[in-house]
Parts: C-alpha cells; sequence; structure tokens
C-alpha cells in the first residue's frame, strides 16, 4: 500500500479553498503581529520527525496487548508504514531503528526502499534491557552498569554493533536507553553502577564514528522500581560530560516524577550546549506513552517555545537535535496515531514560532507577569491548524492526512496484504 | 475608581471592526460544523463567576508576601473592586465573601453598593482554621471535628452566624472548607474525627434556610501535612449525603493528589446530583492557586466539557453551580490577574460548547478512539477569544479588558485613592 | 519437594535457644508495658494471608520478563509452592486463584492436593483485562463497563463461572479488579461506563451464594493511562453500596495517587462497614507490586494500626477480611520474595498489636501531639522479629524460614523437578 | 531555664538499670554479628546536628499560626533553647543562625553564651527571599537571579554580610536557599536567570574565607510555583562547580518532587566530592518540615545508609557534612519536637552503622536481592534505642530527654519566665 502524490493531489484540491480561506484570514491578522506568514511556513515545512521502528505495530502493557490487523512483519513493513505517514504528512522523513528487532538483512535493498520512500535513518536504538536467546551473560541485574565484567562486555559490544549497523544504513547518533537499575534497596551500589556506567558509556563513545553523537536517555522508574541508574538528567549530563563533546542528553517526555518542570531542564541542557534529542509523547501518571499533545498540549507548547528560543539564541553551540517520537500504540491504530503525534508537535512548533520574543523579552525586563503569561497565550490560543495544512500541502503532503487515510482505507488494504493476525516485532 | 460606559463605548469602538472581522470569519467556519454562533452568544453571556472578597489584595506564603499598591482596605474597597472586574468584564456579577474577614457594618449600605455595581452575594465562607483574637476555645487542633465539644459548638456557632449574615445580603449558600486534620500519624482518632465532623456538618445544616445549599469542600493537605479529615470527593459525598438532599460537594481544582482525573469526579458528582460548587484556579504542584488556565487549560476545557454534558444531560436533578475563583495573587495585579481567569473560564466553556456531541457519542460508541481525541482537540483548537469578547461587548463589558484596565490606569488611580501600603484583610 | 516436620523440627531446634533468650527479654520488657505475651503469640499464630496463585513464577514488565528455573508449570505445581511456604512459614494457609489461568481440570483432586498442604481456597480473581483466545466478543475497549452490551454480558457470564468454579473450590469471595477505562479523553462517556458497571456488578452480585462475598478493586490507572472506571475508593464504594450487604471495597496497597494516606482510607471503610479485603505489596511509584515492607515499613504499620484498631472497635460491623499479597517477583525467587512479603506483615501486624490504645486515646484527647507520635513509634521501633518467630514456630513453621529454604535448597530440587525453561501461567 | 548536671544525673540514675540491661542483651547479640558496641557507642557520641535559630518558635502557614507560650523572643533566648535541647540530648551542639532575623548587637556576649551552653555556630542563612523595611530594591521578581542588576547586587551584598557575623562567631560556612523563581509560565527567562545566579554566587564565592564552604541549596517550587531557578540537585550542582571547590550541594529532605530516591542523590553526590550539608526534616506531601523519622523512618535510614557508606568510603574527598534539622514546629512545642527528630536521626545513623557492609558487598556481588534486602533490614530491625541512649548519657544526656524536659516542665518555666504572647523572630 502506497500512497500516490495523485491521491494527495485530489484530496488537495477537494479541501484547498477552505484552507486558504483561513490561511489568508489568518495571514491578515498575523502581518499586524509583525508575524511573516511565508516564513513560517518555511520552517514548518523543513521540520521533521523520526519515528521508531517499534511504534508502528500495536503495543501493551504487562497486562497484555489488544492486536490490530495488518501489523508489519518485517523492517519492508515498517519502512512501509513510515512511508505511508510520511507521504501524507511530509513531515515523519526519518525513522529511527532498533536492534535486534530491526537488522536489516539486505541492507542495500532496505536503503533504496527507504529513499524511495523518501526516508533517512535517524538516531539507532539499542537494547540491553532483555535477554536474547542464548545469550552467554543475562542483562537480569544490569547491563552496561553490571557488577559483572562479562555483562558489562556484552552489552558493550552490543551497542558498537549497532553503531556498525547504523553506518551501513547511514545514521548518525546512537541513543542509550539504559534500564539497568534496582527495585529493591540495598540490590545495586550506587556509586559502583554509576562508574561502572561511565566507563562502558566511554568505551561505547571510543568507538563512535567522528561525525556520530551518542545521546543518553534518561528516566526515574520502569522497569525498575526503586532505582534508575540514570535517573534524571543531571545523572545524563554528568556522563554526557564524562564521554565527550559529543554526548548528548536526549528528553523523553514521559520519563519524569510528577510534576517536573521539563521546559527548564529543556533550557538548562540547551544553555549548556547539551541537548541532543527528543522523544515525544504525552502521559498523566507515568511513562504512558500516549499520542503527543493528547494530554498536556500546553506543556508541549512551553518546551517548543524554549526548544525555538534555543535555537534561536544558540551561544553553547547546541548540536541540531534528533527529534523523534516514542509512543506506544494500545488502543489506536499506530499510524493514525502518529499522524495524530506529528499534527500535534508541528501545532506546538508554529505556536511557539508565533511568540513574540521581543515583547516578552521587554516585558519581562519590566517584571510584567501579567504581559508575560498574554504574550505566551496570545500565540498559544492562536489556531494554527491551517497554517500547519498549508505548510504540509506545500512539501507535497495532505491538507487532511487522517481524513485521507481513511477515506483510502489504508488500514483495510494493509490488513488485505499483511492478514490480521501478524504481530510486529518490538514490546 | 469606576468604569464608565462611555470609557467601554469608547474602547469597544476602537476594537470593534476588527472583532466583528474574526468573529464572522468564525461564523462561517463554525455553521459549516453545524454551531449557531448567536446560541453560543447567548450563553457566554449568561456565564458570571464569583469573586472571592479575600483574593483582592496580595496573597503571599509562609515565606513572605510582597504587596502591591491600592489594595482593597475595606469591604466597600472589595466591592468597588469586583465592580471595575465586573464592568469590564460582565461575567463577574458575583461577590463570595469570608467572615470574619468581611463582616459588614452596614448591611443595607453594602448591599447598595454591591447593586449598583450589579454585583450579588454567592456563597459565604465560614472561618475555622484560625483563631480570632480572644477566641474562647481554639481551632489549632480541630474545629468541626475536634475531640472536645466545647470547640466544635464554637465552630458550629460561627458557621450559623455566617448563614445569617449571609441571609441579610441575600447570599443562599454556605461553603465549608474544613482545615481540620493531622499532621503527624497517631495525632487524629480517624474514625472519631470522620463522626464528629458528620455531626457538626448536620447541626450546621439544620440551621440552612430551606432555599440554601450547603458547599462541603474537599482537600488532600495544607495546612495539616499528614491527613485532613475531609480529604477527598468520597468523603464529601459522604458527608454530603449524611446531612440531607441540599449538601453537595466543592470542588477546588488544586485540592487534589498530583496526576487525578478530576473531570471524571465531576462527571461522577454530576450522576449523583451532588455537585454543588467549583473553585476555579490552577496549579502545578499542590494548591498554588495560580491563574486559571495559566498551567494546565486543556485540563480546564476538558472539566468545562463534563460540566457541559452534565448540564445538558441532568437526569440526576444537579442544582446548578456555585462558580468562583479561588486562587492567590502573589506576582500579579490581582485586579489583572482575576481577568485573566475569567478570560481562561470564558474560553474553556466555549470551547466545550463547541464540542460536537452527537459525533462524540457516535465516535464513543463507535470504539473510534482517534476520532473521539479529534472532535475534543477539534472544539478545543478553535480560537473562540473573539466570541468570548463578543459576548462581552454585547452584556456591555470591554472588548479587551486588560487594555482598557491598563489605558484607563486604574491601579495607578486605586493607589491614589488608597495609598501604597493599605493590606487588604485575609491570607 | 515438601518440607517435612522432620526438617522443620531439626532446623528450629538448632535456633531454639537464640531466640528464646530474645523473647525472655521481650517478654520482661512488654510486661511493664503491660502487654500479656502469649495473647500477642495467640493473634499471631491465627493470622493467615493468601497466597495468589500467579505469583509463584518470574513476573515482568512490559519491556520483558527474566525467568527463574523450576516455576510451577501447572496448578498443581502452584499448590505445591504455596505448601513449601506455608510449611515454613504457617501464615500462608490460602491460595487465591485466577480464572482462566488456573482453571482445575480434577477439583477433587485438587481439593485433596490443597489439603495435604492444609491451604483452603480464598477469594476468587476473575479476568476480564485480556481476551482470551476465541472468545466471540473483546474486552479492548472495556467490559463491564463497555458499550456493547455483548462485551458486557461476556464479561458477566464469566464471572459467574469464576463463583461456580469457587463453590465447588470451596472459595467463599469474588474479587472483581476492572482494567476498564481509557487512554484519551473523550473515549468514554464517564457516566455511562459507570452506570454500565454498576448494572453489571448487580448482576453478577444477583449470582453471588448467600455466603459469599463481592470484593470490589479500585486503580487510578494502568493498563489505562487517562481514566479508569473504578479510579478511587469512593467510587468503589459507590458501586458497592449499589449492590448489596456483600459487597465490599478491596484495598491494594499499590492503587493509589502518589502521596494518598491510605490508612486513613481504611479506617473510613471500616467506620462504613465495608472494608471487604486487602492485597498487599509495595511501591515507590506506582503499582510497583514490590515485596511488602521494602520500601515503607512504617505506613504498612500505620495500616495495620488501623486494621487493629478498626477490628477491636467494630461498631459498623465490618466482616472479616480476605487478606492477600498481591506482588510480582521480577528479580528474586519469587517463593523466598513472598516469604519476606509474609514477614513484614507479620511484623507490621504485631507492632500495631503492641500500640498502647488507652494511652494513645488519652493523648489524643489530651492533644498531646508529642505523645501521640511516642505512643507509635514505641510499638514500632520494638524489635518483635523474635515473637514473630516464636508464634511462627508455634503454629509449626520454622523460626528462620527463609534460611531454611536456602539450606534444603528448595529452588535447586524444584528446577530439578520441573526443569529451567518452564514458565508459570499469568502476567 | 537550664538544665543542671545534677538534674541529668538524678534521672539517669533512676532509668540506668533498665537501660543497661538492655543494652547488655544488645551487646550480647551484636556481637555475634561482629558488631563492637563501644565503637558504635563512640561514633553516636560525637555525632552533633545543628538546630536552627528560627525554629524554636511555633511555626505556621500561609493560613495562619498558632502560637505555644514562652517562645524565644531573642537571640539569646534562642541560645537558651538550644542549650536546653544540647544539654539533654548531648547531640545539639550547634546552632544555624539567619540573618537579618538574628543579628547579634553584642557578639562577644553572644558567643560567650553559646559557649556556656558548648554550642558552635553552624553554616549562616542569608535571607533574600523577603523584602526587608526599607530595602532600596526589593526581591519580589528575584533577588541573585533578577534580571536587574541593583537587586542582584544588594542580594549579592547582603550574603556578604551574612559571611561577616558568620566570621565573628565562628561559623566556616554560608547556606544560600534562593526562592528565586517564577510562578507563571514566561515570566522567567531560564538561562538568563541560571547565569545571573551563576555570576552572583560567583561573585559571594569570591568573597568567602579561605576556611568556609559555600552551600547550595535547592528545591522545585514554594514559594514560586511554576518554576525554581535552581530548582534540582544538577543545577545545584552545575552551580558549586561554577563557583569552585570550596561550593557544594546542601540536601534538604523536604525539597523533592514526589517520589524521587533521595538517597541516590546523596551517593552521587559523595561520588562527586559535593555533597555538603543536610537538612533532615519529614514530608508526605511537599515542603511539610515535619519531624524527622515521623513519616518515613525507613527512608531515613536509606540515607544514612549512604552517607555512611560514603563517608567510610570517601575517594572523591568528600568534605565533612554540615548537619542540620530544618522543621517546623506547628503543633508541637518546638523544643519537643526538636528532641524528637535528634532521637530519630539518632536512631537512623545507629541502623545504618549495624548495617554488615562486606557481607552487602558480597550480596551485590552475587546478585542476591533477597539477601541484600535482609541485611539492610536486620540492621532496621534492631531495636537501637538503648544504644542511642547510652551515647547520649555517656556524653552527659539524658537517658530520656523527652521524660526529663516534662518532669522537669520545662516549658511552664519558660512561659514563667518569657509570658504567653512572645512571637520568635522568622517564619
Amino acid at each position: 500500500m502506497r500512497i500516490s502524490k495523485e491521491h494527495i493531489a485530489a484530496h488537495n484540491e477537494e479541501h484547498q479553498a477552505d484552507n486558504e480561506a483561513h490561511l489568508a484570514f489568518l495571514d491578515a491578522q498575523l502581518s499586524k503581529q509583525g508575524v511573516t506568514l511565508s516564513l513560517l511556513l518555511d520552517q514548518l515545512k523543513d521540520f521533521q520527525v523520526a519515528i521508531p521502528s517499534w511504534a508502528l505495530g500495536a503495543g501493551g502493557t504487562r497486562f497484555g496487548r489488544f492486536s490490530i490487523g495488518g501489523e508489519p512483519g518485517s523492517l519492508e513493513d515498517k519502512l512501509d508504514d513510515v512511508g505511508v505517514i510520511h507521504a501524507l504528512t511530509q513531515t515523519a522523513g526519518a525513522i529511527s531503528l532498533h536492534i535486534p528487532w530491526d537488522i536489516p538483512k539486505d541492507t542495500a535493498a532496505i536503503k533504496q526502499r527507504a529513499e524511495e520512500h523518501g526516508i533517512v535513518f535517524d538516531a539507532m536504538n539499542s537494547n540491553t534491557f532483555q535477554d536474547q536467546q542464548g545469550q552467554p551473560f543475562s542483562y537480569k541485574h544490569g547491563s552496561l552498569s553490571n557488577s559483572e565484567k562479562a555483562s558489562r562486555q556484552l552489552a558493550i559490544d552490543h551497542n558498537i554493533e549497532v553503531i556498525q549497523y547504523g553506518q551501513e544504513l547511514g545514521s548518525n547518533a546512537l541513543t542509550v536507553w539504559l534500564a539497568d537499575g534496582a527495585s529493591f534497596p540495598g540490590q545495586n551500589n550506587f556509586r559502583k553502577a554509576l562508574q561502572n556506567t561511565q566507563e562502558s558509556l566511554h568505551e561505547i563513545y571510543s568507538h563512535l564514528p567522528q561525525d556520530w553523537k551518542l545521546l543518553v536517555e534518561y528516566k526515574p522508574y520502569e522497569p525498575n522500581f526503586y532505582s534508575t541508574v540514570i535517573q534524571d538528567w543531571g545523572t545524563s549530563l554528568m556522563l554526557a560530560e564524562g564521554c565527550g563533546e559529543r554526548a548528548h542528553t536526549l528528553v523523553d517526555l514521559g520519563h519524569h516524577l510528577p510534576n517536573t518542570n521539563i521546559e527548564q531542564i529543556v533550557a538548562t541542557l540547551m544553555a549548556k550546549g547539551r541537548l541532543g534529542g527528543f522523544h515525544f509523547n504525552d502521559s498523566k501518571y507515568g511513562d504512558d506513552d500516549l499520542t503527543c499533545g493528547s494530554i498536556k498540549p500546553y506543556q508541549l507548547f512551553l518546551i517548543f517555545n524554549e526548544l525555538v528560543y534555543g535555537m534561536q539564541n544558540n551561544d553553547a553551540g547546541n548540536p541540531p537535535l534528533a527529534w523523534m517520537i516514542d509512543a506506544s500504540h494500545n488502543v489506536k491504530d499506530p499510524i493514525e496515531d502518529l499522524m495524530q503525534s506529528l499534527e500535534a508537535i508541528s501545532i506546538a512548533y508554529a505556536q511557539a514560532l508565533l511568540v513574540d520574543q521581543q515583547a516578552l523579552e521587554e516585558a519581562q525586563r519590566n517584571h510584567d507577569v501579567t504581559m508575560c503569561q498574554e504574550i505566551l497565550q496570545r500565540a498559544y490560543r492562536t489556531d494554527v491548524r491551517p497554517i500547519v495544512a498549508a505548510a504540509r500541502a506545500m512539501a507535497g503532503g495532505a491538507l487532511d492526512p487522517l481524513g485521507l487515510y481513511r477515506k483510502l482505507d489504508v488500514r483495510g488494504q494493509l490488513i488485505g496484504e499483511r492478514g490480521k493476525t501478524v504481530v510486529a516485532t518490538g514490546l
């Protein structure tokens, strides 16, 4: 199942008049605020978010999983699914692979297929939170932090192998999410676990190609329920700095304790030049991995406000960010869910671009707190949907991706092609 | 300082063209969705939120307080401040008094002054969380729940007195916020404290005029830090049901544990016909008492979505709700802050009125989770600001209340009238 | 693998002198405080906690699972494992089965095997959070709350079937844990979901034998991440009261929002006569299902303090409680883990029995908060381990169950009997 | 009111036989575990915790405050109160002053009075969270982080002045708790606030005498409710490292988001050699400032376990720690409350000293999670009260400080001397 240009053209023709009318109205409004719509559209058009390969099948919890039909049974299928998303939205031009779930058998063929979809290979992901069949040493009690050298070395070697797969595919970043930790007080020696992790990361870093980045994720809990070795941004930053200049912190929105001010963490990391990438999702309770913007859209906007400010005022030389969605699709069609996430991300980005930075700076200088809030909310309350749609259409995508996806009955066709019961590799 | 009709007329004339243009555009859009703008405007025009008398001065924390100038030094001043807000917004047509901070000396004069501002007297608030000078028994270890009869009786009598003040003023509800609880394990006998509270509330209820309601607030912690007698909605409902039909639960948005799904509580209480009123504010951490919509505007919308649904499908005979803001203005001008809250509340209400209930019901029936989200977010993402402004102007308010407030330099005039150092009664 | 009386006798002989010495010392101390040690020992000896059948294999998370060897591959094996625990501790004289994971094929044989181990059948557990192969209607979008009658009826019938299995085995309670809820705003109609649940529970209740109880569990989130139909004790109590007198609330320690005062909930439910049972575990973040007492042992004590008070002052006629452990054993040997939980529960119970209730009441009456804390902590800080051990030995158990379990190499023998790779049914 | 040696001697004589009997029993037990009681007693005897000068009066919340009688009305009175506590416990040999609440008028006299009580001057505390009367620039919108140079300089100068007071008194550390932050999104520029703070701290640091330490406290929220400039340990560490070698992080137990693993933070900071000091208290919800050990005594033990390990394995050259209680006494007599805190801290320290570090290391190496837990809990469950009492008595303190305090009716005498209505300076 592929979405053709003709499908999109026909669809857009149908919706164009409405969107243009709304856009023209917004243009008139925004130009009074000093916003140049065309610049905004250009910035949105260039914005691309990677899709993780493991998110194209139905997700689940420890209490089980309910399948959807037509799940991708191979890496090729996964590329095709991202291809569908990218064709419709033109904002998903990258895939982020997970090893060993997505080991390419024929690298050249895989690269070609990706190219046909206009997709590049974003950060590679290693897996040291599960044992693979026949594995000589276990990760049950830790991988990069394990008190046993043999388990650590296995995990280090796995990460180096992941880099190699990535090099073949044209990726240039390795994301390390370390599940290591303890479920009970006393189980771990905190200091030794931290030292082991630092040394293991350093060894991986020493195998990193010169144009690659190492992204170090953090998370307070789950799958360990008492402590996690890399529990917060402070620990991640400490480890990244201990590796070298090309090691950075990766922020996953769901990986925080209740009530954490994430946008402040983003600002701090960018001030240090150490924000490497982002895993987008949303959550109400823990690492819920829900659709972006489905629970806290204002927080998403505030985070983008910091990102935009940080990219526009990049004193510390923060590198370009690796953007990725990392959600779990337990009750929705994963493709629909991902398109809703992309829409929410684009909306938040567009709203953040609308913030009148000069007026904000002035209001902050005057301690005019009322006005600071007004300025942010003025941007946030603007209905930017037609702008996001127009940027998408300009790039060749659909004005209403979800509408077209349903009209073309893509899921129905995928079920026809792949059957009802195939289960995607991953969680 | 009073805002005259002429001030408002002149201001509105200046902004009318712009707002009408936006409104016309929205009207065209919404009518395609089956929304009749004029009905929407009528509903918004009728919507009134009470201002608590204690929120017109600068608030603070246990770490101190920074004054603003021109604070109201008397009940008359407070009425005037609400008068300013109401003149500008036409959505603040009620005041909620706190006894003993606002004991009216000349009831007739106070009533007349309120009437001049178009303000009625909403729910009365009692105070049994502080000792007043010369008080014969202390509330240090509890009031309505105190193990000593004398303290309980004092608190009961105080509440009855508050009802009497309210009757004179034309109020018809008593809100009981009970700070009683314990800061240490063992301090309280949970069961006896609950029983005492039930009996005390029952006695107060027995003194309630026939057309009055008793509103029972709940809160998990603060000022007690181990347990609070009425810790959650379940306890409040249990106590209200133990009193009688005119006792209801009052929801304060800040009075919940982290991550609580408040909109579900609202739906449950309305399903039981026991939601009595609302204290609006916003918060990130605890009972932060921030401006409504400043932190979690989507949550505010979801709550209004339940309120609108509940009012439109009122099987259980839930009574009309007592709406009130309950925020603390620590760093903003309280009048500005309250107007921002009113704006956020009106926006959330307007967005909720835009939800296509029929489509939502159908999507829910089809388990079409993607579409359920789309329907809610379609309403939420609509820029309803011009609608809210238009409704306000139709009722005689200003299109841009904050702008006019600043242009008229109301705070400057209040400082001129009242001085820089007066401190409003209250917290 | 069975633990013989000889094993235990030999082991106890070895440890008896030490324990007796400590016990004698404590007896002298406690008698000064007016505590009669023999009464305490009797109460402890009678205390039995059920083991859930699904907790005898290794648990896991959505990120995977690490097996242990010798897991029970059948209901018979599970009974044998509980048999080991009960032989060693004499406090695990009951098993709580889960249908369909534990459907007995030969009921008489199963009952006999249980009897040989001295084990009875505690509350039965139904499962409507997963679809079973070939199931005609899905629970993906809810079971007892589903908007479709067919799914609801399937779930009702399943619960009735579970009752029937339970009757054959001699159980007398049904525990309903309802995972139903929504992961996204708008997905569910809160009110209809609640009504459907009430009706479904009522129908199940109408099939309940006269000597049975219905236990209604609550949980704020997981596996749904926006809302859960039975989200808190208030909702559970409402539903239980809507069913009838034999319906009660079941408290699982891990099923609360951060910082919830659980002991107050326990006290409130007992004051209403509606506390039906308990699922013991411990947690730091969410429903972590850790070993009891491994994270918050003082909270466990405070809960037992309310339980003891409630049982001793049972004005509301609260029924005898169904005690059960509900933990997940991800990194420890499940049998060892369960024995650690039993030890922690017994310790908390013993400490609670030591609380000087009369002195506490007096200190509360005098508002002597310092002393209230002293009284509770005096009991808590007492080293009751020798008392718990002695009670266990008096009942025929081992003074040091964990020590004997290791000395006999029970796990090694189970691996020998069952192999390294069998996976227990369940999560 | 002073406690004489005779009072203590008479009291101890009465209780000595009992305590010795218990101690002898413990000695026999512990020696089997390889613990030398006399070493333990020595370590406990040397352990001193500072009392903050502001904690000797009744505390309160934003909702009010209930006085106790006999509060200290001057710095002299405060020293006398600490003197009472120290005479009774011999573990409170230091006071931590707050400027401007405790500016000494006659330094020599104050020093002499302290010396008479055996009290030294611990870390000095500055106050830039309140405006003092006549202050030329306000801290309303920040102090060290303020966007205005004038407010920053005022705050810097104040801190330098506090150092000078401290030098005169013999202190050697300055604690900076910075309340700066924002209550609303947009109010602050995160990056500039951080930079300003770094520069301000650096300037203060440059005025630090060579033998002094700078302790940088962190806190996630309150009195600001959206963001705090130094929101977590990561930010504090970053700022401390930016100052120099003698700047360190100070951990206040109440200054964390829900569910934070504090002991891991302690371990990490000690691994970096940057843990400077500790503010002890306890809490259930936020910065509740309750008596140490009153809510989570096991967490206190786990923290001490890391402290003991860190002090015994001090590879990174962590400096000696500044220990201090920082609690608020809202419902108890502050002196009693502080003595309960001291008792809980000493108990946790003693339990941590009992941990069999060698066995723990071995169990960790063997991934024997069950045994790791057993080892910690074996120490925690030991009733160390007689050991703590004996160490106190050896140092000249009372076996039962609270008992003696009440028997001597110290509070009654303080009320006699000072009256019922004096209010201590501070919060």
